[in-house]
């Protein structure tokens, strides 16, 4: 295999922003000491700290700094923020409302939360993805005291109502979380305008480093904290802080919010191309998600009569990298919880293809691309049982 | 301040090794890709990351790499051992015993769980600050489940009879959980020969990358994970893998099993270099901790009639990081629970001077800080309303 690697698995792993790992090397390489320190070496750790926080509350509108608190990463965020939020608010009741096509975090933290004593509800979505707003509506009581459903979601990009879905929680008094890891950076986001008291954010999903995330908490919120020590991150999160990270998400919120519109005016024409070109060459390909409101990197396309994973094989042959189904869980080939909320069929499910885009792709990667799947497809479906003899 | 700064404030942060940045770096700029996805470039991330879990889990003599699971942090891992036994064990019993002298992040989450139903022991020490094992084994009951007892004092140094308590928590089918961030790398640490069940292990504290650390657990203990999502670490660490931070640490338990011993023979040189100046030329001087039962770049000073928060300043204005007391809550200038614990008045144990070396240390800054000290002393006595006359 010769030619360049083509990678459109940035939902799975994302290559971080060169400035970015620039912006970090000092802090790897000469900068040391713990930022709550009291000598003069540590409270300069404290003010880049400091400098990386405001660059990410910038991004996503934050009122204040302080209400951006630094994880290891988004799933430590959607843990704290829903165990955080059901544990301290026990007392004004104990129902949960999610959509049923959340991340893999939040549905199993919402497991642990139903094991102990909380109920939870899961809202349906329509056949593109979005969450059915006359649900919430419906199934909220004054004993809710948390909303969660993602700003957008990670396998089918669909965009979600969360202003509107916020107003409701609100009219009951209820906090709304979302899980915005797949948008931030991505799309605009401001915390402000969607009435928005939790969100989970990743730092790799925006060219940053690993091992670093955060999570927005409106100030007033009511939430405990899940890891203990020495009281880091306003109470929220102890343990040393990691500065090199944090000042490597900083850089990478402050290149997002610099070049977040070009990118997704790149990105989506290379995915326009994509999929313009997938849908007409290969019979029997279905766009997943829906066809506009959806983030502009990523597309999401079933074929039928053929299964996943050796379509992902199959590319990775060509030096093509993607997912099947959902990257996060694609360990259990199991089919996409998204996709079977959505109404897809378990075995056209199994035949999705995740397409996700990141800033290092180029026009040429829509051809790559779509001038191997129409063979690869034709291929599988002649080892198929189930295909059809004119799609062999 | 023309001179070069020295640092002596390993405890509270410690630079980067270079080699470790040097291993790291192509994770950072060139490879990228979750260990998770089943096409070759995250396959490849999944290699480099089972190779650096090996190179922790030899440091540590693990039978198996996969008893090592990776954190975020030692917080983390201290809170995932120590909460996640206690609750996966309760239908043993609900009693754990600790020392009086742990971390902040164990005395922390032993406060959560004292809040949610579990009994907490703690045990006593000796002037020198070793726990004393004749309590735990009056106190130990077939309710006891966890014993938590720090290998080493991160504030007084003193290494602390593990293998006799795990063999006593054993006797009564307790789990044997050691805090061992301040030992682990700097004085070797044996799991089986110990009989640890689970550790905790940082990675900045030996010179490794911050945001990753771990925790040991023993095949075949009963312990739950905090952070729920895609199932990652076997279950026990869910969110994607951060490979650089991997690599990073696996590098630098690669290095300290190489140069831990001459580290150890150098450091402890400077460290005796400095006690033995400081002792002799300033009176009403002390060390705190065991006088050789300790971790070899340790020690701790008390200096009667001085208020350690100003004796931090006066240092750090020549150019000498230091920290007072506990290096980790040193936010709250409370004096140290060890000092307490071990027996010093309040306004002695105000008094008191963590030196805490590291590999970049070298024979010249013992002098650097034993030429100033005696002058500084005297000073802030002058200042004290408390110091007797002769020592102004």
């Amino acid at each position: 295999m010769s030619e360049k690697i083509v990678y459109m698995d940035y939902a799975s792993s994302s290559r971080v922003d060169p400035r970015v790992v620039e912006a970090m090397l000092p802090y790897l390489r000469e900068l040391y000491g713990n930022p709550s320190s009291q000598h003069s070496v540590g409270s300069k750790m404290k003010g880049a700290l400091e400098e990386a926080r405001a660059k990410v509350a910038a991004l996503i509108n934050a009122e204040k700094p302080s209400e951006v608190v630094l994880t290891s990463g988004a799933t430590e965020g959607t843990n704290v923020a829903l165990r955080g939020v059901a544990l301290r608010n026990r007392d004004r009741g104990n129902h949960i409302i999610a959509s049923k096509i959340e991340h893999i975090s939040v549905l199993n933290t919402l497991k642990y939360l139903a094991k102990n004593g909380f109920e939870v509800t899961y809202l349906p979505v329509d056949r593109y993805g979005t969450v059915d707003v006359e649900a919430l509506k419906s199934t909220i009581t004054d004993k809710t005291t948390l909303v969660t459903v993602g700003y957008a979601n990670n396998e089918v990009g669909t965009i979600q109502p969360i202003r509107e879905m916020a107003e409701i929680a609100h009219s009951k008094k209820a906090y709304l979380h979302t899980d915005a890891v797949p948008a931030v950076g991505k799309i605009p986001v401001d915390v402000v305008k969607d009435g928005i008291d939790l969100m989970t954010i990743s730092s790799w999903d925006m060219y940053g480093p690993y091992g670093i995330g955060g999570i927005y908490v409106k100030r007033g919120t009511r939430v405990e904290p899940l890891i203990l020590g020495g009281g880091q991150e306003g109470g929220l999160r102890s343990g040393t802080e990691n500065v090199a990270g944090a000042v490597g998400m900083g850089k990478a919120a402050e290149l997002a919010m610099a070049e977040m519109a070009g990118d997704a005016e790149r990105l989506s024409k290379i995915r326009d191309r994509i999929v313009e070109r997938v849908l007409k060459e290969v019979p029997y390909s279905f766009l997943n998600g829906h066809p506009t409101r959806r983030l502009p990197h990523n597309a999401n396309i079933r074929f039928s009569f053929v299964e996943g994973e050796s379509l992902v094989l199959s590319l990775d042959m060509e030096g093509i990298m993607l997912s099947s189904g959902s990257a996060c869980s694609s360990k259990t080939l199991e089919p996409s919880h998204v996709l079977i909320a959505m109404g897809i069929p378990h075995v056209e499910a199994q035949g999705s293809l995740l397409i996700s885009l990141g800033r290092f792709n180029v026009p040429e990667d829509a051809d790559r691309i779509a001038d191997v799947l129409p063979r690869i497809i034709k291929g599988l479906r002649q080892m198929s049982p189930i295909a059809p003899e004119e799609v062999r």
